[in-house]
């Protein structure tokens, strides 16, 4: 299946001059959906994990359902003040200065095999920050994981000595 | 599996006085993750669903594998802003005046049957919202769908007239 026909391109979007994917149209059919789903899970199957990590908040489509094919937990990583539990955290570029991302204390054990899982390979800046706060908690990163990546970002450059798989590439 | 054992309190989140359900510890753990999974698609898996319909952020968890399950498309409900091509918007409730949950016009066809899934029925303000934005692009609520319910907060009189289930009970 072309899943790329089920990625929208928004002009001007959330600013001018950025060409956003909306995958919503992927989403919502439910072919594409299931087609997408198993995909991402024969990017990493023959892998043992844990845990699979997802980002806030379109991280969160596919992680969990990636975590119950793998039978491994899922991890939320959220962005400031959300987590209610005791917390690390670790900053993150934005467009203008930076923030930060959050992780449970406990979510991750000590020699923990991580598939980490979000929508969009852009910069790398946000995977490269999760991949920090799982290995301050002892975690192991095993394979980042995209449904999308914008190649021309060369965020597999910052995600250098990290294995990457991405599903449908631009 | 009792999956209350899995659901941690948290005082004073995210204020003072409020007791809040952390469903983390229930998420990271595999097995209750593959209960949870499992337990919430039996509440539905006899209904013909079109779509499930899942609440930003947390209602994300679960809407997703739901919908890959029931052979169904899923579709995001978000905040202000957060989706890139044409919406319709429902204000909600918030601690102090109101907000806009958003859904793409394109989303729901006429006559669809849509599973309305999220983490926590609380009041049951942002469900309603969500039911009135299914209904005006033409689709049938045929269940509101929830992890956990607060009964004391009586969100099911404020969805009366829906289908309402929900694994956990407080």
């Amino acid at each position: 299946m072309d899943l790329k026909k089920y990625v929208r391109d928004i002009p001007d979007f959330p600013e001018e001059g950025i060409s956003f994917k909306d995958i919503t149209p992927l989403l919502q059919d439910a072919n594409a959906l299931a087609s997408a789903a198993d995909a991402l899970f024969e990017l990493i199957k023959n892998k043992k994990v844990d845990k699979v990590v997802g980002m806030e908040s379109r991280g969160f489509f596919f992680a969990p359902l990636l975590a119950t094919r793998l039978k491994a937990g899922f991890v939320p990583v959220r962005k400031r003040g959300k987590l209610p539990h005791q917390i690390i955290s670790e900053p993150y570029a934005l467009e203008y200065g930076t923030d930060v991302l959050e992780i449970h204390v406990d979510s991750i054990l000590k020699g923990e095999k991580v598939l980490i899982h979000d929508d969009v390979l852009a910069t790398g800046g946000t995977a490269k920050a999760v991949c920090k706060l799982i290995e301050k908690l002892g975690g192991e990163v095993i394979q980042c994981n995209f449904l999308l990546e914008l190649k021309f970002l060369k965020g597999r450059d910052k995600l250098s000595g990290y294995a990457v798989e991405a599903l449908i590439q631009y």
